[in-house]
């Protein structure tokens, strides 16, 4: 089978989880969001966010690297069952990127991707384009992230 | 005036320049996009993208920490200027995130932000939504990074 025809439309894939620590949070939020509620707890608490939290870049970082984890040892399992390498192009961006709650300190976000469609692709033969929806949720069911992606994958 | 008042529909403003070194290239990607052309320069020339070049999460987390100065800096201007501080609320996310080219080890990229629409929350009263459209553009003159974004801003 090709790896895009393994692929389901509706299929879920967790990526992993990650728990924020409040030196990576402040690490991140020095060199990419120096906003209060980022790099101090007591500012933070008197702040609109009631408490340290992670930048929402900071939580689309740790999101793409569970990502990019994620396709490395899936396609290695993949080769390793005897099939040709999945071949995926780069992503021209996102969409709809949204962080509906806080991420606080010691929060554990679980990040998943589901397959939201896929479509060969009209200008490119011998590939598709592949939709998905991206979610972080935290330890108490709450989505804090989420977008909207697509990305070339090899179709043969 | 109100710092509503004062803003113009159309008006960009620059956010500041930035040069993506190897060093902070390799070290953004080892954290939080481990693909080998934003982690090495041997692997990267030898990929689709011809040259080691920075994570688009990087590029974004650059632009971040521009606008947050910016807009400190701003605030201080405006403030030691005898007005009101302004309001702002927190961003509840962008869309239409895009990379339309990549950013090269050594590549200088300026990020501007204009003011696309301004208008009065409904259903917020004293609050009006910004809307805006930031870009990022290399020394060649081309655009390397763009999104969409939405802010809450004080109207008295």
């Amino acid at each position: 089978m090709t790896f895009w025809d393994s692929l389901t439309v509706g299929e879920a894939r967790i990526l992993g989880s990650h728990i924020f620590a409040a030196d990576d949070i402040k690490r991140f939020a020095a060199k990419f969001d120096p906003q209060p509620f980022h790099l101090d707890e007591v500012a933070a608490k008197g702040s609109v966010l009631g408490g340290l939290c992670a930048s929402g870049w900071h939580t689309a970082g740790v999101c793409m690297r569970l990502n990019v984890e994620n396709q490395v040892a899936f396609a290695k399992d993949w080769i390793a069952a005897g099939n040709r390498p999945p071949r995926m192009g780069p992503s021209p961006g996102v969409t709809n990127l949204r962080w509906p709650k806080p991420v606080y300190v010691g929060d554990t976000i679980t990040f998943t991707q589901t397959l939201t469609a896929k479509r060969a692709s009209g200008s490119r033969p011998g590939w598709g384009v592949l939709e998905f929806t991206t979610l972080g949720v935290n330890q108490h069911g709450e989505t804090v992230f989420s977008f909207d992606g697509a990305a070339f994958c090899g179709t043969d």
